[in-house]
Order: structure tokens, then C-alpha cells, then sequence
């Protein structure tokens, strides 16, 4: 069983309005609202993929019974630990002339340190039955060393990690060796200052990443492990909304380590999700259509130390 | 006592950014959530000012208990109806480089013709303590004819109705004769199809209005009344936030109402506190030096027809 852990829970409202305007007054067409966070969002990947998982983390508050709820309803498992604070939102205008999607995301609730606390205990009491955990997110009001020491939990119990975080939160991390880290290009360059994606992913597998994934938009994957150097792409480019295709990659990465695949299907299958993520209407969503027709034509190619300038 | 009707109750909810980028992804401060809704504005107004009011109308679902705990923390004495539905929400993003508050206002929610029917029993139940009731606002998923009912229904019971309404919700209740309409000067314009706002609001008392006070922003007050014509104005321009100026110039013609105060006093108050409410912080607020110190300035001239293009 694969477990994603979402600190940080939000219930994504979207507000469809004919066109935006800056200190406008707008009446928003019928709100849409969806239970999200980066690790639900990749709870609903792999529940699409028929892969066994639980969706854990932090909820609170009407918004987090929100959460539940419409989870409950897309029938993904979850177990989630109760906290004081609510849940948060996040608002998404979608302008109907531009297409512009204008996104206001809130921090996250204050977690006390009792609350933190009895959820490491709640995540240890899953981890037995876990071959893979996922954290992936931004932090709600808890220590910056969170993931860290969620990395070290798991590695105690055997429990592989894939962690997809940024800027402090992914650098206090690292040091505890988790599995698979997965930035994209400009979380890559924010955290090392470095430029070349080869160059930023060596930095981090030297801080402790064991294997280090960086998306690259349309230039697809590159992926420095202990077994090699890859790049993956796709030879077309998808229109649609990009949103979501960062947490289909991170599903297919943790459905890979859980399937035991070698790198080369890993990454096949984590750039046609991610495309197929693109397509799809919603974060945590994957086009089959899009996904299937996609697949055979994926280049995956192994990069020589020697090709590489570091 | 008055008592104010929020059909269309909110949670107006505040998020601050630093600069809003349309097409962009924002965190945003730490929201800010407060009881709205036209007739709510106009409750808090009322009570700050020592009137005795009752705030009434539907709430549904944890919005509406949001909106029910903050009056409770505000003061404002409160009788809701409960309806399956949850409240809306409004998002305001408030730009700390511009200044600029963008609005975006849910539609409100779908209301049963059983929980409509309980509503107007409620309603009823109130109105014997009522000199003055206040229909204000947006209407949520309720008969477009819904003030014209209401406002039957308080002259049957010998209750003043003071109605803040646009569209076809204000052209469905004229006709039933509402006390005092308050349209603002696009509102006016929109619903008469006439620029001149003598003309516009002559024409809302010839299909039923027994008074007309138009908000002209910057120009203040006109008031088309069986009494005379008068314009009220303030020989000054106050920097500020003008959302809720109308709630406050509804609650000082309320209060002129249930206070018996002839005309030019009433207009007087109205354009005062409207001023007082600008330069607050919030709607439903007025700022009391404001309020006092502009109130002698104030012009309220009475217009003679023969001056009048009409």
C-alpha cells in the first residue's frame, strides 16, 4: 500500500467569472469546490490506477469534514488525524475570455505541538502495513523540520519516501536521505542557486537525496539516481491546464517504487501521467485516453557522465 | 424596534496580497472573516448607533454559523431561519501596492418554497415588535417576487418597509408599495432606463414607491418624496472604502423612520453617516469623528418643481 501524507489539506474552490477585472466587483457563477493538497491530489492518481492507497494527513474544521467528504465520494481511502484549526481554502478564478486561472491559495491552519504529535503517532500506526509513503505539499503551521522527521519515521519502519517539497522544507529534509525527491525546474534552481538542472539535482542527491527527479515542463524528466542519469520526454506538446502534472508524476514514481519497476518504466509512466494530468480537467485527475495513446511514444534515453558539463 | 432582512447573508472573507497578478498563483495573509450581507451592514450600523434592531433573514450550513458567531461577538441581536443551503461566501483580494479590492460574490444558495414558506411565518412572528422592517440585498435561489411578498406582508401588520433592492427584484416589489427605495445612481439608471435621476426616481413612485432616496456618490442624496424634493450633500470629498455607504444611509432611513424625523433631518443623518461609513474600515461600520464633525456642514436643499426638467 502506498500512503500520502497532506499536511496541509484544502478544499479548491473554483469561481468562474466571464473576465477578470482588477478592483471589480463579480458576480462568480456556480462555485465548484474539491478536495485537494499536492498528496490528495496524488491519493486520486493512483486510486484512478487501481493501486492500493490510503490519503493521510491534517484536517480541521468544516473545511476539513469538506475534505472528507468529497473524498469519500470519489471513493479514495483515507485516514486523516483531527486538528483544532480549519482546514484552508484555496480560490481559483477561472476568467472565461482569457482562460486565465488567478489562484489565491490561504497559509493553512496552526498546529499545536500535541496535534503534531498524536499525528506522528497516527502515521507510525499506518506505516506498518506502507511499502511506499508520498509527502508532498506545503506546510500548515508546524515545524519546518517536518518532513524530516516524517522521512526518518518511515525509514524506521522500511517504508520508502518520495518527497515533493520546497525551499526550506525540501533542504531540512534531504539530510534524512529520502528516497526520491521530485522539484521542478524553478524549485531546482530557488534551492541550490544553480541553473543546470544536472548540476541542481547532483546538489541535492549530495545533501542526502538518494534519487532526485526534476520536472522540466516540456522538456519532461530528469532523473539522477544511483543506477543513472535519464532524461524522459515527450515528443508533443499538450495544451491544458498544468496544474496537477507535478503530483501524477510524484504518483507514478511512488507507484513505481511500490510495483518494483526499473527506472526506464518509471519514468515512462510518469511523464504519460503527467501529460495526461495536463489534459485532464482537474488536478488529481488523468486523461486514460490522453495517457494510453501517449505511452509508446515517450523517448526515455540514459545520459553518459561523460555528456554531462558538471 | 427595526428589523433588518438578509436574505442573501455572507461571510465576507478578506485576503490580503501583496500585488494581484491576474493568471498568477498567490498566497495570501491571514484571511480576515466577517458576518456581510446588506441588511447584516445595515443591523451593525443600527447597533452601533444604540438603535434597536433585530437582524433577520436565511443562514444555512457552517458559513451560516460563522455568520451567526460573529454577531453573537458584535452584539447585534439576531433571529435567523435556518435553510438546507449552505450561506455564501464573498472573497475580497486586497492589493497592498494599489489598494485595489477585487470582489468576488457567490450567487447564495437554493432555497426550498417549504423553507420559503417557514421563512414568512418567521418573519411574521417578528413584525409585531416592528416599526420599521429593512429588505435589503441580493436575493439567494428564492422567488424573484420575494420582497414584493415581504412588503405585503409588513403593511398588513402596519410595519414601515424600507427596501434596498436592484433589478427585478425592485421592479417586482414596487407595486406593492414600499415606504422608502434606495437605488444608487447606476441602479437608478439601469432599472428606469432614464439618466436623470429626478426622472428615474419620479418614475419608481409612479410605479409604486411612496419614496425614492437615490445615493449619487459624490453628490449625495436625492430625495423624491410625497413631502417635497430635496438633495443633501457634503461641501467635502472623503478618501475611503465606499462599500457600505448605502447600508449606512438605508440604516439612518430606517431610523428616521422608527424616530419619526421629518425629511431634511433624516437626509441629513443619511448623508453623514454614509460619509462616517467611507472612511471605516469596514462596511457596517461608521466612524464616529467623521460622522460628527461633517454633520453641520451638510447642505439639504428643498428643489421646487418648476426648477426641476422633468
Amino acid at each position: 500500500m502506498i500512503v500520502t501524507v497532506t499536511l496541509n489539506v484544502a478544499l479548491d474552490v473554483t469561481y468562474p467569472v466571464p473576465t477578470l477585472e482588477v478592483g471589480g466587483s463579480h458576480v462568480v457563477g456556480t462555485p465548484h469546490a474539491r478536495a485537494g493538497g499536492k498528496g490528495v491530489n496524488v491519493a486520486r492518481v493512483l486510486h484512478q490506477h487501481g493501486c492500493p492507497v490510503l490519503a493521510t494527513g491534517l484536517v480541521g474544521g468544516p473545511t476539513g469534514a469538506d475534505v472528507r467528504d468529497d473524498l469519500a465520494a470519489a471513493g479514495v481511502a483515507h485516514d486523516f488525524a483531527e486538528v483544532a484549526g480549519p482546514s484552508r481554502r484555496t480560490v481559483t478564478v477561472v476568467a472565461a475570455d482569457s482562460g486565465d486561472a488567478t489562484a489565491f491559495n490561504e497559509p493553512g491552519p496552526e498546529v499545536s505541538a500535541a496535534e503534531w504529535g498524536a499525528f506522528v503517532r497516527h502515521l507510525e500506526s499506518l506505516l506498518a502495513e506502507a511499502s511506499v509513503v508520498v509527502l508532498s505539499g506545503s506546510l500548515p503551521g508546524v515545524p519546518v523540520y517536518a518532513y524530516r522527521e516524517l522521512t526518518r519515521l518511515a525509514q524506521r519502519h522500511g517504508t520508502a519516501v518520495v518527497l515533493d517539497a520546497t525551499q526550506v522544507a525540501l533542504l531540512a529534509a534531504l539530510e534524512a536521505g529520502p528516497d526520491i525527491v521530485k522539484p521542478n525546474a524553478s524549485e531546482l534552481a530557488a534551492t541550490t542557486g544553480l541553473t543546470s538542472p544536472v548540476e541542481g539535482a547532483g546538489q541535492l542527491r549530495d545533501r542526502g537525496a538518494r534519487a532526485v527527479v526534476a520536472s522540466l515542463g516540456v522538456d519532461g524528466l530528469l532523473a539522477h539516481t544511483p543506477d543513472g542519469l535519464w532524461r524522459a520526454s515527450i515528443p508533443e506538446r499538450l495544451a491544458g491546464n498544468p496544474t496537477g502534472a507535478g503530483d501524477a508524476c510524484v504518483a507514478a514514481l511512488a507507484a513505481g517504487i511500490a510495483e518494483g519497476w526499473a527506472w526506464p518504466q518509471r519514468l515512462r509512466t510518469a511523464v504519460a501521467w503527467s501529460a495526461a494530468a495536463v489534459v485532464a480537467p482537474h488536478a488529481g485527475t488523468v486523461d486514460p485516453d490522453t495517457r494510453d495513446r501517449v505511452h509508446d511514444h515517450i523517448l526515455v534515453e540514459e545520459i553518459h557522465a561523460a555528456d554531462v558539463h558538471r
